[in-house]
């Protein structure tokens, strides 16, 4: 399968949070920003692997500051490792508040694990990640190394579980 | 006021079309459509005018090609024209089907016409609009000919309602 | 095929607006009004044609007074002209305030123009419209008009993208 | 205060039944109906009251037909009962199919005891009902006794908790 | 067919509310709340039945005391009494303020009549229950006659519309 | 502050999933049980300290098994570790199918971090944890780890960005 790079799958998807997505207080639930985010993970290993997609996990999801309602939230995605079957999607989360003249922040920052399934659901192989820069390489590294401490860490809670 | 660019408040803003807005046929409704088209007009509108933002009128809005249900579809909205206290936004529609690598194509186009609100909910003065290449400059010619037709032909039907 | 009157497949949709769909200020975002305006139409054009329906345009959408939230919005729906396959639907909307005694106001017009589909998703061919009186046969000529004004300016378009 | 007719007060609302509001076999989910008939009370009771307005009971709520997705549901209401403070809305269901030129029927009845609240959430007296022809007068009646009946039962259940 | 007790199909349904299913005063409207009360009497049926469940009757919803926007709402479900095909569901009702050490108190009762489908849609026979207490029975009993009731009380219908 | 038990928050949330939650192949999106899982940690964290609530982190979000369009999904959670401000819950997800005779198994698991906030949006203490059971101490521990490694991740990665 002929390789494919991080810009072709990248993906932004923007919305405007409402009142009805919000606690009494302002502050949006947790809960509607990971379901932006994880369409956002959704898109981007739909168009690398371009068949169905299912999430496998989701890690270290931290709120870095808190979104309020009436704000423009725009989640970036794009790959940051491939393995055969499985995808590793880094999504940030950024709130604008359009009534201000002042440059979003970064809200919220995880890592989505998508697998591609073939038509019987199945997963099946996606097509290699082509790396271009030497910071996308370092990440992919990094990548690599989360991939094999989870797949290690479920290996013993199945023995475990034995 | 100073001015601002187009570039400035350019909004692309993206949704994954789901069969709960969509005929039996599969064909995605076009109130569905519209309703982001709107949301997208609104922030292009906001971005510039950082006020309260109402939609005024919709011109011209046409459907090029239908939308089928899991599409990801794309607004992209950026200012035509600046009047004193209106803007018309040209929003443009992109469907891209994941599963297929085709590019995606626009299916609807539309002019918006947003008016500044102040706090009282009275029409204010937006920036004016600084153009930067030729071709929007005759964009802008075109959407103040709109305009002035809009005005006339409301002032002909205040008129006939006397 | 045989003809139907206007009264045949005039519709009425009402909804009562909720603060999930009005910006902090307490408007209606237009574009929960428009998807309510354009289910209309498609009540109309379906009760026509008896076919499956598709929006082609929209044209000439005006907001003539703001809606707030809590409002009970109804929209009015009736045939203007009827093509071979398409039909023009004009939709007036009003707004009323159930917690005071005032008879309601019209809050938006519009012009949508839809498009019957057969099983294959191909336009077919809708019954004629019976007209009544003087100001239906007024409002069906204005109506032609306006079909042959937008045909002739795509004719235009599509020869320039040549 | 001055009394109000029925035709005063009387309302109907319509909205196309959605996939998401059906189970997979294709019957709409009662639940959804249901809150669709008790809008169309709120809006019955808040026209002859012009207060805010809450729902207190249902009773003999029937499905006559299943309704299927795809449907036009246009529910009816109008009232029956006034009380002091509570009004009785009697709301019929029609499921119209917007393919077939068949006229639409019945597919549920209810009635739903509503209560008038002044600004402080404490009942507050209603207008009286001017009933115009035998019919309502005797359907009045039976409204009246079946209040009665509500009352009469709900003293015994709290004597019962003593 | 093997009967089953009440505790087996016993369901609890819990869901936060939220503004946008409130009126402005904050009471929650009550087709929310009835919504929530059929999907908790679906899962009851479809537990006891194993099959496709449509909603047949709703009797004596009663609303004791109103629910405000943030509630923590929990519906709870119980078989009181079964037919041939058809099952009658107890449900109540709970709210909790999270943000108050008070217990909930029942906010709503409400007996739903449920259907079991085959898969030609066709009423279906269900299991017999399994009363297990004298409570259970004394309840089963006055569900019984409820059903014989509305049969007749529907029979005298059927027969005034002939 | 008095302390309170694992008991006295513990909390379970029910949905069934609808079509317009799932991908084409009735695959419910992740996004929407994270949503779910969201919730009931926040219930799980008001119960506890009965005061504004946020969402600070998700750890290790795994999805064990997929879950189809129609199941009931059940989310549990309950207080593993509590800081000075911050709580962890742990949230299984279960599906169950309503149709078939089977137990339901956990489809999910995560840890999320949520925190306490005053009336200024300020993070402010919350009550002890009072722990019953040996296993009740071995997971408190595990989950103190777990907070100091973020913390101490958080310091790293604070320090890289000065």
């Amino acid at each position: 399968m002929e390789g494919k790079t991080i810009a072709h799958s990248r993906a932004v998807m923007s919305q405007i949070v409402l009142p009805s997505q919000a606690n009494p207080a302002g502050n949006v639930h947790g809960g509607e920003i990971m379901k932006m985010m994880d369409n956002t993970a959704y898109v981007v290993a739909a168009r690398h692997a371009r068949t169905n997609i299912v999430t496998a996990r989701v890690d270290e999801l931290q709120f870095h500051t808190p979104i309020y309602v009436g704000a423009l939230v725009t989640c970036r995605g794009e790959l940051v490792y491939v393995g055969r079957t499985s995808m590793e999607v880094f999504v940030t989360v950024e709130a604008e508040y359009l009534q201000q003249e002042k440059p979003p922040e970064i809200a919220l920052t995880a890592y989505f694990t998508m697998v591609a399934l073939d038509d019987n659901g199945v997963p099946c192989p996606v097509p290699p990640l082509i790396l271009t820069t030497g910071e996308e390489e370092e990440r992919y590294n990094m990548g690599r190394q989360r991939y094999l401490r989870y797949k290690s860490s479920q290996r013993k809670q199945e023995n475990a579980e034995k």
